[in-house]
């Protein structure tokens, strides 16, 4: 295998895959950064003696077209991909100007740090990540098998879509939160002094990913620039109505404030909405399903317990609800798996709590389940 | 002890308090809340039977004031302060409305989570974070020392600061980075199918503060709007040229692309700067201090050995720089606190490697050292 361009994502490529006995040759236009990555164990610093089997262009977007016709040029490798953030455009250089583009798949790891070069590489760095591939209309089998290899050798999950789709998607979910980032962070170089001390972590988590390579993520942006600017200005306009609610929030009148405060909580519910789509945000979450109600007796140290209790059938206690019902008696509330409800209900009874299954869709407990008493079996098997 | 407001913070308080020992009436006005939060250990949801020595007020900041003055006329404590993320406004009112207003000191402990509700609480919550106490010209020394040792108690770092300066410093720390989350995390409710499949990490991080409750959020931001507005005023300007900068970059015109490639460059260097301010960032940051460089033997597996033996020094590898000496032996530099440097020479040095200090004051290794060479003492001591 040949590794072009030896930074975080080369680097990591190269490690990953030498780990795993593959032979890799690594080149970069900075000769010391590819010797630093082949003293890190990434491979060999030198060309390769014969055609490899596979070539990762790991440049920037705007490079992948030049270097993937060059490589083909003098038949480096059998098949190509590369691993670059954007990827409409190095496909559409890849079938107009590339020897043999049948031999290309586009491929892009979403994975990253905050840190750039070769001494942030990580072998693992793609573990579990999604690894989207890119194939052409005329992007061969052999191709696209070959990717498949490479990604499980980096432990990734593919992730196949057409590169515009693909384009389109990490606008969203990548290039805007990166420039969002950044504005932010751009505001910190004129903070009041002793300002650091009162910082969040959340301040830290919304800036970090700005810490990224400078060039690197111009020439990202540069090369994805539509996709952005179509989401950039529809965060520029929800924008434009916070500053106009903050000023009316600001501001003497009544009337006025009540109507900044509704456009403000109006924005901050979407945000809450849309993060029911980001990815890995509550691991514990079942993901819907049914809802199982148990009462707390009123003894010392009993909710804790109970907690304990549900915790042990993957309930998170933060994912719980707690409510009195009608005789002032506190409820725990919560959601599993349909096909697990029955049986952790069972199994709750079965160590001495009072569990039950709502009857209706509704979030209350509308059937009083007294200690001892059975539950009626229409209620476990709704 | 009394807390009034059993929701995240409040109750996060009242379980680290109780811990040590704090006998802590808990009251809310959902009280089916106060009880949760005494069934999990935080302490009795009543009414205390004799004034207390402290009552800690988690209300949302429009609260505090009349909750305030409201505690005051019953005597209810001693001393009083609240944890609200906004100071100046519950100041104002307290020196205007409460019977006495040397016995409240503002406080704001710089911890959060995005769940809200008595069972996202953690007696560990405010471990190690700052706590903000803003006394007014009147706050009475006896009441400032009960806020600290609350602030103790709970395990977090007081820093004292002016109530107009702590809601500047947070609007650009916390109020503002909060909003930009929730502009980001709003903008995924249109996503394409799909597209969170092709989710890194950074867009869970930018997003993740938006997650906290929207009505506590709108009342924080409604009683800083002034602040906060002046801030995303300016983030705003910066998105205008932004998006102006995309459009150039996205359009068919070479001249404006290199304009629209330079104002994108020079937004993301700022971001880049910016970050410095961000405390926590880089927890293995020496501070800035003495250049160290060593050089790398030319035989496999010596870099990694070397990236571990200054990490003995507390020094990240990807705080390390590699570059190739004039000979073309591949170098590597990091810097450390003044005082150490000496001593990590020296280290190295009896560890076999080729160390020394540059001279002068740039990045480059201008002094070769060879191995068993003795290291001029002006070197060492500059």
């Amino acid at each position: 295998m040949a590794v072009i361009g030896t930074g975080l994502i080369g680097t990591s490529v190269a490690l990953a895959a030498s780990r795993q006995g593959v032979l890799v040759y690594l080149s970069d236009r900075n000769r010391s950064t590819a010797r630093t990555a082949a003293a890190l164990g990434a491979g060999l610093a030198r060309t390769p003696p014969e055609q490899v089997d596979l070539a990762v262009l790991a440049v920037p977007p705007s490079q992948v077209g030049t270097v993937l016709a060059e490589a083909q040029e003098r038949e480096l490798a059998l098949v190509y991909t590369d691993v670059a953030s954007v990827k409409a455009g190095p496909e559409r250089i890849a079938l107009s100007r590339a020897p043999d583009p049948s031999r290309y798949i586009g491929g892009h790891p979403l994975a990253g740090r905050e840190r750039s070069g070769p001494l942030a590489a990580r072998a693992d760095l793609f573990r579990d990540r999604p690894w989207a591939l890119t194939p052409s209309p005329v992007t061969s089998d052999a191709a696209f098998n070959r990717a498949l290899e490479l990604v499980a050798l980096c432990g990734a999950v593919p992730v196949v879509t057409r590169s515009r789709a693909h384009d389109d998607a990490v606008a969203l979910t990548s290039h805007v939160p990166h420039l969002l980032a950044s504005l932010m962070a751009a505001r910190l170089r004129d903070a009041p002094a002793g300002m650091s001390r009162l910082a969040g972590h959340g301040l830290r988590d919304v800036t970090r990913i700005a810490g990224g390579d400078s060039r690197l993520w111009a020439d990202i942006l540069q090369s994805n620039a539509a996709a952005v600017a179509g989401v950039v200005r529809r965060v520029h306009a929800d924008m434009s109505r916070l500053v106009d609610a903050l000023d009316r929030l600001a501001g003497p009148d009544g009337g006025d404030r009540d109507e900044g405060m509704r456009i403000v909580l109006e924005l901050l519910d979407r945000g809450v909405a849309g993060l029911a789509e980001v990815p890995g945000r509550r691991p514990g979450d079942p993901g819907g399903g049914s809802a199982v109600r148990v009462t707390v007796p009123d003894r010392p140290g009993e909710l804790p317990r109970l907690l304990g209790a549900i915790a042990d059938f993957g309930v998170d206690s933060e994912d719980a609800a707690v409510d009195a019902d009608g005789t002032g008696a506190l409820t725990v509330g919560f959601t599993v798996r349909p096909v697990a409800a029955a049986r952790i209900v069972a199994s709750l009874r079965a160590g001495g709590w009072e569990a039950g299954r709502p009857n209706g869709a509704g979030p209350r407990f509308t059937e009083k389940v007294r200690k001892g008493d059975g539950i009626p079996p229409e209620a476990v098997s709704k």
